[in-house]
Formats: C-alpha cells, structure tokens, sequence
C-alpha cells in the first residue's frame, strides 16, 4: 500500500514528465523559439487582414473576414506550448517563465478574445466584429507590453 | 463599342492588378517569404507529431491526430498567396516562377492529400490515417524536390 508521501512523490514525477514531454517535441530550443515565433508570423497576417477591413483600407467581406477568423483562432492555442522549461530566449522576456501564471493568464485572454472575434466573424455583424477586434488587438498590447522585447 | 484589342487590354490590366494585389499585402518581398517559412514551421511541427504516432513513437490517441490534421489543413491552403510575382528568393527555386503551373498543380496535390488525410484523422480509422499520411508525405517530398533548395 502507498503511502501519501509516494503518491505525492509519483504525482510531481508525472507532472514534471508530462511537463518535458510537451517540451520534447522540439529537439533544440531554438526549434521551439522559431515555432512558436512561426505561429505568430501567420497568426498576425490573418489578424492584419481583418484590421484593413475594421479600419476601412479593405473592403467588407464575410467570407474573407470569416476565413481569417477561423485561421486565427486555429493558430491563437498553438504558441503556448513552445514557451516550455529551457525554451527562454527569442524575443521572449524572462517574465515568461519567472511569472509563468501571469503569461498563462494573458495567454488565455487573449484566446478567449480571439474566440469571440471569430464568432463575430463568422455571423457577419460588422459592429460585433469591429469590437471584438478592438477588444482582441488589446489582448496581443498586453501581452507584448508586459512579455516581449521592445 | 469596344474592340477586341481594348477588351484584351482592359482584361490583361484587371488580371495584373488581380495579381499585384495578392501580393500587395506583403510590404517587401521578405514578408512574403517569412510568413511562407512561417506557414511551413507550423504546418511540419504539427504533420511530424501525426508522424509520430504513424511511425509507433507516440501512442495513438484520435482527438490529438484529429486537432494536428485539422491543424495541416487549415495551414496547408496558406502558403500559395505568399508566392506572388516579385517574391522570389527564401528556399525557394527559381522554377516556381518559371513554371507556376506546374507548382500550382503541385501545391494542389499536397492540399488535396491533406484534405484526404484529415478526413481519416477525423474518422479514427488508424489504417487510413498510416495510408493517408504516407500519400500526403509524398507530396511534400515530390515539392520539395522540385521547387525547394537543396
């Protein structure tokens, strides 16, 4: 029979496991760094094509804006992953990972606003796009402001 | 009325500004080569996971092949508007311009062996996802063969 002190000991050992296997995925560091700079290359294009048309420079159209929705919130779950244990670097702060909750909360406004900007999208209400976007594009200051390089 | 000659003319016109304006989103040619690289780092982190799993490295679980095939699919129709006239350059060869049609084709076999591969990753048929993936890695290999540096 276990005792508590070796479920305790199993439980961290597994966590830590789970924790450098999604780490493993990538062979170097650096690997995780271009991933994940990557996601945010293609995240940011489709992000920008719905800022042309929310400020006028494009013209409305629902299955375009709809289609760059979807992308960006495809991409929006991928980056969070390549911000692993010894992936420091990159135009990443060491924030990141010394206030890892805090990236983690960020992380998840900015998916959760990313969710609404696609549902928006995907109804064709141009008000609702127009403020889900706003309210997105604030998202991705903050989290610059307070986790990336100047 | 209008002749032949100016209808010709006025089409060759509206096609060309069709074409810059695809590549009109990217500021300098680096652009477009950076989000095609971009596309092509996400879209392979994501087919080697499934990879992985074909080749016996990770255990097979249906929602993990599913969400990283969806993952390919949605990336896989991407990289194409970033290979507009004036962005030559990257890993790329010169015959991808020389003979766009024949990247074109290319470029539509791998989307359409994604497309088959995402199918059976979303239907669970283990046997189909091994076919399927083995056909879609052929078409990257023929590509990359034909229009990718060495």
């Amino acid at each position: 029979m276990k005792s508590q002190k070796t479920i305790l000991v199993v439980t961290i050992a597994t966590l830590a496991a789970a924790s450098s296997l999604a780490f493993a995925q990538f062979k170097k560091p650096e690997d995780a760094i271009k991933y994940r700079q990557s996601v945010y290359t293609v995240m940011a294009n489709s992000f920008g094509k719905i800022g042309a048309v929310v400020k006028g420079e494009t013209p409305y159209n629902k299955d375009e804006v709809a289609k760059n929705a979807a992308i960006v919130a495809t991409l929006s779950a991928l980056p969070w992953q390549a911000f692993g244990p010894g992936t420091e670097g990159g135009n990443a702060l060491p924030v990141v990972w010394s206030d890892n909750a805090k990236f983690k909360s960020a992380s998840e406004k900015m998916q959760l606003a990313i969710v609404n900007l696609n549902v928006a999208a995907q109804s064709g209400d141009q008000e609702a796009i127009k403020k889900a976007f706003g309210a997105a594009g604030q998202t991705c200051k903050n989290c610059h402001d307070d986790f990336k390089k100047k």
